[in-house]
């Protein structure tokens, strides 16, 4: 009886493999969606917390804040206002779910619609998190292409046509349309236009997950497919982590009633922290606006120096298209690299990666790409870590080639 | 392609049905973990908020705030000092997982340990979250009844090696030791002792839920079945919704790491809130041993409320015992009482109450039984709606009998 108890013999199958030990942050991390924690809007936050506590710190004492199972209701407004000025998006509070972070979104959006053995249409490089929870759903994923637009039309009908031949019908058309993760491409309206009549054309509904949005460098971005979507065949989610603070887990889902009654039944969390919904609101009014142009410059900034550091660090080695927003660079090296053998040594010498077959239903296309975030490293250490992400790489793959290292020992 | 788009015939089989919109909360509300508005600490939360924002709020910018995955490191600090002084615990800050309120961590052991057609045991009256998740799930739930001092050891034997006969080992034992949800009874040491003593007998881990733990009249309490666990087989959970704030979404478990490391890998929300986190932290620390006495003292002053009103009123039809702490009473009417129906009639005439059926495996035995809650509601609300549940009982089911209703009416 008092020889450790075990588990093991209780588990039931199919369990994820345990988590391993945490062991801190990287010391040049260029993963996750971080932010810049210069840019997080302390100040504002704290006038914001004093003043809606103080105001509303009572309804505490109550789950939803006596606001209903869909959230906050000032969120819900300042939401509806911020959609439609954004996004073009219609809708009212009740028509918005507010959610603990986009991946809540995600997972309530698959456990409405998804059964094991379903498929689901995606492009063919995009977040991670969206590819592992499918292949936990035992969900298969197909992947479509992308070009400088975003999702490609032709290779999209083409597996339309080609699922319809074998009699399935896909459960929605996964896209991150404005700002993709992670090629950061914008789809513009007219190819938005053809995505739609091509949903609707199928019977598939298109799940539009727009949580880089907000970060456009120059602040222009197309309507949301969700205020296009003339019959209403679009679930649309959004986060406050990209714009305001990732550790503030706030997410949204806009979708139709029949599909939030069918969330709601299944979010059974007794709500979202209130508290940060409550201070998102108040901080959010009457600051959302100028707040995030601010952002954007200084994540520019960023993105400049990354793109110049692999320039000197890489030369023509790494390949790459300068992004339309957001915090993540999508890089090619040369076809030699394994990035997945290079996210292990890279780690070693201090420097998180993501390799890219983790971020596309194509292995043997994405081996030799990676994904770079940059918001939240500084200026500095984006050198530093590049810097020694090359001499990695080099090490274990021979490229970039010496002069370029002999370069950067110069100029250190 | 303008006529509205049809989600039904690609939902999955066995959703849950879809929810009704929410019409408000019911003017006397006797349901729901709510808490006393007039108790939530405000004016410590906002010195709180103030405080760590200024301090950390930075760190807002990533994810987990930079403690890794087992949440906020001084608020899981405070938990280990607190688990210790209270509840006899001793445990480090890595044992501990913060988690998105209690339910979250109902939602991860049934994760980590269930699977359809699985067999647990749990007390015959207990929480409706944890049962309508077993349903949910397919678990076949055996309900052991309870006496005053919470689980009985003779029938949860007798149900062991029933259960042993038939090749069924349940996957765990739910109870709610301290403060047993909804009865109120509190399990003294020696019964603990039983329950560990038949647990390890059978091989069967203890699942201990500890959420009202913190609202006891005298403040004290046993120690835990994980402080008594010599082999560590037991599964601790708790929350902060009770002792601070019930719209602040944050709870934990206590686990060893080969549990943990299961639950973590399907913890997959990139961290609970962190402003939520840090904010309890930095008012808990210093706040919590002087917050939580003061906030009984208010609990128990409406409890007294509550059951002069119910004898007020119900005269002899009502029986209950007198709880040794919590926000909730379990209530005996007669037995031509149906509380589904008084339920329905109640909330029409603007009562919400529990009905026992939702919160028992024996839906015979707590056919007559209700559950109220008394902290939200204020005193007055509490002698009004006991007065208004009283007239629709007698209208619907003829008891209280008149003369208790004339009384009332006399005082009022």
């Amino acid at each position: 009886m008092t020889s450790a108890f075990d588990f093991a013999p209780l588990l039931p199958a199919g369990l994820p493999a345990p988590a391993a030990r945490w062991t801190g942050l990287a010391k040049y991390s260029f993963v996750g969606g971080n932010n810049d924690p210069e840019q997080v809007p302390v100040e504002g936050l704290i006038d914001a917390a004093n003043a809606v506590l103080r105001r509303e710190g009572k309804t505490l004492a109550t789950y939803g804040l006596a606001s209903g199972p869909h959230g906050y209701r000032p969120l819900r407004e300042f939401l509806t206002a911020k959609l439609k000025r954004d996004a073009g998006i219609d809708c009212v509070a009740d028509d918005i779910l507010i959610v603990s972070g986009s991946l809540q979104a995600l997972d309530l959006v698959n456990a409405t619609l998804l059964a094991r053995g379903d498929t689901v249409i995606v492009e063919r490089e995009t977040y991670q998190g969206a590819l592992n929870r499918l292949t936990r759903l035992g969900v298969n994923a197909v992947g479509i292409p992308l070009d400088q637009e975003g999702m490609r039309m032709d290779a999209l009908a083409a597996a339309l046509a080609d699922l319809k031949r074998h009699g399935v019908t896909p459960k929605y058309i996964y896209t991150i349309p404005t700002v993709q993760n992670p090629t950061g491409t914008i789809m513009p309206e007219a190819r938005r236009a053809e995505l739609l009549k091509l949903a609707a054309q199928y019977g598939v509904p298109i799940f539009e997950d727009d949580c880089y949005a907000d970060l456009i460098w120059d602040g222009k971005r197309p309507p949301a497919l969700y205020a296009m979507g003339r019959n209403r065949g679009v679930i649309h989610i959004g986060s406050f982590s990209k714009s305001i603070a990732p550790a503030l887990r706030v997410g949204y889902i806009v979708a139709p009633w029949e599909m939030l009654s069918r969330m709601l039944a299944l979010k059974t969390d007794a709500g979202s922290g209130a508290l940060e919904q409550m201070v998102l609101a108040e901080y959010c009014a009457p600051h959302f606006t100028s707040h995030v142009p601010k952002l954007t410059r200084g994540l520019r900034a960023k993105l400049d120096t990354l793109m110049e550091a692999l320039d000197e660090q890489f030369g023509t080695a790494a390949e790459f298209r300068d992004p339309k927003g957001g915090i993540f660079l999508w890089v090619k090296l040369p076809d030699n690299v394994d990035t997945l053998k290079l996210y292990q040594a890279a780690l070693a010498a201090g420097v998180a990666i993501n390799p890219g077959p983790e971020w596309s239903t194509d292995k043997a296309y994405a081996g030799s790409r990676l994904r770079l975030c940059f918001a939240s490293p500084s200026r500095e250490q984006i050198r530093e870590g590049v810097a020694v992400l090359a001499e990695v790489c080099r090490r274990e793959f021979g490229v970039p080639s010496r002069i370029a290292n002999v370069e950067k020992q110069v100029r250190a």
